[in-house]
């Protein structure tokens, strides 16, 4: 979600099919697909020394969600072109910034009075924007760790829409954060699957830590995070062993450490469940053994650069 | 779905969250939550001799939604004065169509990073606008009937979002409709819950009849659709046994006649299932008796102004 | 649940399993199944001017649940004189209270290191106990209402045990209630099905009112309560419909207003549900309809009396 | 479940949330939250030369449950001090025994007409109490094996309550067992979890062999019983595969050998599935390798040493 | 089930797909779809006075199921014909018996290395034949009632194969027999859904008795039997209530009368569940009342007749 | 499924329980619990040389599916000896043909009405016969690939009938296969299980490649096949990661290859999935290896031995 400080970037120039358009001007039609069907699907990556990260990754998984949803978009390549196009044209907001985060939509586009037969599925509307990261919020993350709780709104089933697709047609997850926060003012939703079992948050993955053990819930109850396929990459460098399979509440309420990825903060501790306390309360060792290991990968003390630019705003 | 024949109309005046605008110019930012987190619902209902059908219950469900959604929206009067305002702008283009369909859409708004911790949900944009009827589509409904088949997408269960909020974060609809086509080049989806019992379409609900019985769905597992709701209420009066519950595509399969009902056309008779043959693959008696009854309602002969509408085209 | 104003009582006669013993002697084994297994089956019904109110109907049930869960219990008439005597023997303390709860536990009985192939099914522990009813309470029930939240702990379906066997075995129930308490600090449960069906709360049915209909979910996801069920007689008398069948969170979201039933307050407004006002946050109509209407059938008025032991106390 | 065979020793001194009683006197108020609610934990282990088996794990279990389930109980190491004060004092009727068998149990605690709202969770009651050992009935198990049978009756379901929580609040257990026992005189429940699958006994959890493969149900379904673990750890060391995952009927019914695991008998054959032999219908290779591996690690021949106390009984 | 006493009838002369062929002699090939598929639908009546009882709503319901399943059968009055040919044929054996059993069995077909494409679906493999109705057992049941039990093994769920489609590929009902018969010799399946619902038995229809209240499964868990049908009509005619929805173990179990419905005994009292006693134990009197409207409908009396023929053999 | 081509045979001599019967008096009687009660277990192998390929892992799957349903079969040694008398006594056809297809049936046998109380489980009706090989059909699904859709009509879960008993009670499949060619009419069934994840196809497994893992159902869903077994230990061989889970339509969707397994044809690339092209629409580069693999463990060029044949026919 854009945060508060994408007020702080100056008016930076964005993609919206083809044009180049000031923030301000930065608009659809009111009748895109994206409105109208829901049929949005978006991907998002932040900049380390403001070059995206894992970019490759990140628009082959888009690339393959366009596929299977039957959108026309452009070929990964040419985004890749587009995305540097946009970090050129935006450079001195992009300096200033220090590191940005960079995001896709795509709509099944303009629908059609004029839509031929021949073209069933017109070329996406494609948009590409960016917001500076609101390392504030980030190092809040990092100190004091994230509240969660769990809504009585489920995760959607795999037999609707599987989970790995990543779209925004997700009015139930508004509903869902918005539950969270009548629990607990400060929380998130942790959604759960219709079975009970933990699915994954909006916008973010789940971990728990037992012993040596680093475990999140299998894909098919939540999206495959590319942040989180990093942990599980990590895990093995480290010496702990990762473990895909079923979480219950059982688990994240017995865990040693819960913790969340995603790519604007990598990681980040989680320390309360429907306001009490989880482990003892404050990010764990596996927790910021991972985010060591990552700040090594990136060659960047992922922290410090928060503590760094929060103190600066 | 607006049809092909909007082109018709010239440029007709919109209302947007306060503005009129014409059709060209009628945007919507791309930070808007309709867009970024398929935070839209939806309302839609069409003319009889130029007034809105069963405008009050229209608007009473729309205003439920947005309470349940937590949207901050005008008031039904207001809305009301809106639409009427729609209507009187555009009178030169309504009276020439005949009768227009009009549609309502809400979004949570534009998304906040200047939100105030004491506007948790900002004031929502709503968007009322309108389009023509595509007649010719309609009467062909009625004569040949409709052809529908099985995706295996599911219906959204009701643990995820309740599916009597009339929403447009449904993606998985677009995919269901796409897989009905491929499954028969004319059909549009029936979905299937997830426990395989038969839902609604998209954007209509389904009736089956066997004997005097006139069945449909329970809520439960689709829409309550005003349509569906008025002809529930013909059946007392002509004599047939309305039935709510569990419909099976076994009950589909071996029904006398099945139908759809929509704001649009009321009642279409769907006569193919997965390029079968349903009944004896004309539109049913019972099916004609209910679109009379509705014709008698309105003081408009449906179906003879679709004819005569459609031939004007 | 036994309330704060149980204190209130001077010592009160109790039977156990042949005894008669007072409250602070009122000790078990801890051999008993009860304990040791969750075996425990329980009834409870309050008095109105010092009779039992449906006594035959409660001790029906009972029997029922015993002869299900294979206990050996006394027989119906045997148990209507232990109550009969219990009120007697303790007839000062109980014209005092003005009206009493009576409540009856039984076990499958101690556990058997003495027991014989012949006596699988060693003869119940039973007790009968009595206390004042928290009039105080119940005043302020009937004129706030009370709130509700839903759980993520959700009701025992019925293919593992029957919810209208009416037993104690029921942990889940109270982590249930505590959950609902860190929802909102003044709630109590109101229990969602596997599926994610409005079930019942801990001790008590639930009820909505959509104009003349007042509906509650069917019974194989709740107690078939008996007041549930003088409420769906007196809906008859009063001109309302009653309804049973399925219900959700929505139904309970978008209804007029909602009420529980139970044996100590007969009905109670329901006017908050996860902090949020339900209706106009106010006692409804219909449910004050009923509640007179109960007041009528009792021959006493049912808030009035509270009203005047409230200020007693 | 305490056997016939308790009665063999005098009276001994149980603890009862701080007393010291005799068996006769162990008593709990009626007002306990244990009988009242169901809401009672439990934890149970034997010794092997008059020493508490893996105590550590078990109190570290009953912890964790008891946080999960929100009791107020002693700490772990203070439950150490009791329970081996508790062998102290009542040394000769141990030394007598050979070995017992431990238990704890504890509930919420008395119920509270003089509760505060500060102290919502009151103090537990907590009950340690141990009995001698059915050596003839382990005997007759290792020899001959245990007969099974799948009740109607489900397991519990992980979203009311997960499985992993060891607690009393399980009627619909002794419910099941009898069911079994209708089913095939000599036979207990192997209770299948809601979609069919095994999950566990009452108080045992199972185990199926294929070649060297030995697999045991996943933890969502069942308890995870420390001799379980013991078992799954033993694997590796004699060079057998562990398995978990979802076990079905099928799996039981074609498997070279089948045994459960329990704190009293560590490991017992199981050689009939509704009155029909399962393998050969004599204890397995396997069964008897890990059991012989299980001797080794406590320095005792388990089923020399249950032949030799049973002979002298 | 053709019962023992079928071999009292000499050799009778059954239909073939177009052959008149002795009973010794009535064979089909090994490629035939029945097998090799068990694509095989059934239908079947008896008769009263010599004519086949209800002949048109069965040979109705299997030509529904015949075109569901897409099988290419002869039309119903052609059916009839062969009916009325076959008991002409064998009018002395019938005459003999009394009263005779009717049976129609379709399969798929002969799978065709010779099939065209044309021809997907070939002609269908036609059986008519018919035995001696087994009054002995149907007097033992009339008299004594039916024993049941409830097998592990679940009844398929519509979204398999729909079960008002009557059809010969259910070994799983066979096991489900043979597992009722190990629970208690005597019994015979009553089969639950999956989610636990009392669904049918293997070739007959459930109905419980609580007060005025006739109470079956509804139609998406069991056949749609035609004596279930007669059952529902005759509710009205005697006063009694009849009622469709879903039925639990608990309601068998607290049931004032269980009974049974097929077309070969009409309705038989089930006085056993389980080994365990039923209501009294004795055919229940709105049993017995609905059975004698019975006899009344078809002029005969039912029991008599069973009791006469069953002491003429 | 018999093809077309095995009229290209001529007379064989068939095994039919005792009897060796030439192919055009390959009967059993109407009365066999194979045709009226679906009861029907079945086993089939392709010979490799004339040797039937895996003969005694195919034979000890049929006898523990006889052992499961309660069949009384001849012991697995009798069967080898029956085959081989089989392929003796039509040496010359098997000569002839290169390579047959072996099919065992076998059912619970004739119907009783002189069965006896002692023989409730009477002698299976066993069939063993062949028939060439279908090359033509296999060199164009080796060449072409195989297309597949999925039909509404769910897997039979595994808590009505295990989906690893290998039986011929399947009249729904013979529906899946059906509705599978309706959707496009090239194309077979691929079933999804009860939960929307996919299962096998109507007589093959299904696996799919992502880089170097070859992923298949777990044995919950499917038939345990043969074929499926050989691929996961030569997955092992060929450096590839065998991986056995839950599998949605979205990873069928997004594979690099599909493939079925099957006895026949052991290995066949699926090319098409409701119409659309799989991967890059060509057999794939993992799927040959693996046939290339298995033709070095049959010591014959799979692909060319297919067409060589296919030419010759």
């Amino acid at each position: 979600m854009p945060s508060k400080s994408i007020r702080n970037l100056p008016e930076p120039i964005y993609y919206i099919s083809g044009e180049w358009v000031p923030r301000s001007e930065a608009k659809i039609s009111i009748f895109d697909s994206g409105l109208l069907f829901g049929d949005t699907l978006t991907e998002a990556t932040r900049t380390f020394r403001q070059r995206p990260y894992e970019e490759d990754r990140h628009l082959e998984r888009f690339t393959q969600s366009a596929r299977l949803a039957r959108f026309s978009i452009a070929e990964l390549p040419r985004l890749k072109e587009i995305i540097a196009e946009m970090l050129e044209r935006n450079s001195d907001l992009v300096s200033n910034a220090g590191e940005v985060f960079i995001r896709l939509e795509a709509t099944r586009g303009v629908l059609a009075p004029y839509r031929q037969k021949e073209n069933r599925y017109p070329d996406s509307t494609t948009i590409l924007w960016f917001h500076d990261i609101p390392f504030r919020q980030l190092l809040d993350k990092y100190e004091s760790g994230m509240s969660v709780a769990y809504p009585s709104t489920r995760q959607m089933p795999a037999d609707v829409l599987d989970p790995r697709i990543k779209h925004r047609s997700r009015m139930y997850r508004s509903l869902a954060d918005m539950e969270a926060a009548e629990i607990d003012p400060g929380a998130v939703a942790l959604l759960l699957d219709p079975r009970g079992r933990v699915a994954e948050g909006v916008g973010w993955n789940v971990f728990i830590v037992r012993g040596r053990q680093v475990a999140t819930p299998s894909e098919d109850v939540c999206l495959q995070g590319i942040s989180r396929a990093v942990v599980l990459e990590m895990c093995a460098e480290l010496g702990l062993e990762p473990w895909v399979g079923s979480i219950w509440p059982y688990d994240v309420a017995s865990a040693d450490e819960v913790f969340a990825t995603a790519s604007s903060y990598c990681i980040a501790p989680i320390t309360k469940v429907h306001g009490k306390i989880v482990g003892n309360g404050k990010p764990g060792k596996v927790t910021q053994a991972l985010l060591q290991a990552w700040s090594k990968r990136v060659g960047i003390d992922i922290v410090g650069q928060a503590r760094e630019y929060a103190a600066r705003a």
